[in-house]
């Protein structure tokens, strides 16, 4: 930092996009419940807003990487401040992902409209999401305090949910084998579910980012889970 | 910019990018073709190259992103040059989802190792990639050549991919209800369009980017497309 004037000023940036941050964190995580929620009480309504938010969080992505990127020019921060401010436009890619996913779910409650609901499938589905919702709170505050144990406790924390994935995956294909008309409404929810446990994987690349802005250096060992495991198990060559 | 020689240094990190995001851009290029060649050929050591793969490809948009970062903090670059920069930075991001989509199918290939194999249904798939692949080429150049027309037909292009799949998810589930036998095949097939479609999507996205390099604002329409359409005709509520 050139003076203390510059380093003020960067001080004042980075808060700014902090702040930033936490309003897109917390929208992201609006929107993994509303959607879930939608879909289980097939509240269409609820479902489009999720839809029509997803607009706001795309908003806020291309801001922070606007502010960013003028603080970089203007303040020409160096070592831990740099990686601040790069660490700030990756997590707000990673929930831009997230508001994505989240709408693709909203956009599906129109089309789950049907008599066949199995309560039992959906719960499924909504202990899930509250395992992937915790993730993304728990990493967010993580991200805010600059706590890195709290960080690694969330990259380490996938494996219950690709658990719950696998045997929801395994349960819906049972549905479907039984009664064909049951097939297009299972599909729906395996997206839904798929796209869940992606909600789940940008939280562990949000505490890579941590760890990334804590310890200067990528992550070295691989996460402790097989991407494939959900489906290699659930879907066998039948 | 300060000086003839900032300048000049400029051009010089700014073509070092360039250079990166081209290859970056032939990685995504071969992916793409690597991994549905593989489902077709149930070819599961060319899965297993696709999904290797991924690993450079990340790696390339990390040293994008720095590269991309000191030259910000080092050359202050204002309006245009500024934009240059932030550009590769979205590009890179784009080809990195295009990876994981790609390494996802690779990973499918060895689930798919099963009797039924209708040739008729792969074809689909095969036309879907030819299209997407010619649009992913396509939007590289224009965007190495600064070709906004060239963008723009990308970016107005996406309707026939979405036909496509709409027509295949259509096929897939009418072997899916003739036979519970084909469900689990079909099902991962339906995720391979689905990625193949989100694909395409990110070639659009890269055609925005393009856009806002050459113009200096987002683009202002909405992409002729709405993204349900495939899932609303295909999967009605049976």
């Amino acid at each position: 930092m050139a003076s203390e004037h510059t380093a003020k000023a960067f001080d004042t940036d980075l808060q700014e996009l902090t702040r930033l941050v936490a309003e897109m964190g917390g929208l992201a995580e609006r929107m993994i419940v509303d959607s879930v929620d939608a879909l289980i009480r097939r509240d269409v309504a609820l479902g489009q807003r999720v839809v029509a938010t997803d607009a706001e969080i795309d908003a806020l992505q291309k801001k922070i990487e606007e502010r960013a990127v003028l603080t970089i020019a203007r303040r020409q921060p160096m070592a831990v401040d740099l990686r601040e401010i790069v660490g700030a436009m990756r997590v707000a890619t990673d929930l831009e992902r997230i508001g994505d996913l989240a709408k693709n779910m909203g956009k599906r409650v129109a089309a789950l409209e049907t008599d066949f609901h199995p309560l039992k499938l959906f719960r499924g589905l909504e202990h899930m999401t509250d395992l992937v919702q915790q993730q993304v709170k728990s990493v967010l505050d993580a991200y805010a305090a600059h706590d890195l144990p709290a960080a690694m406790m969330v990259w380490k924390g996938d494996e219950e949910v690709d658990a719950i994935c696998t045997s929801l995956f395994r349960e819906l294909l049972t549905y479907m084998m039984e009664d064909p008309r049951n097939i297009s409404f299972c599909i729906h929810l395996m997206f839904c579910a798929k796209n869940i446990e992606r909600i789940g994987d940008h939280a562990t690349n949000i505490a890579e980012t941590v760890f990334y802005m804590i310890e200067g250096q990528a992550i070295a060992d691989k996460r402790p889970k097989g991407d494939m495991t959900t489906f290699a198990t659930t879907l066998p060559n039948t």
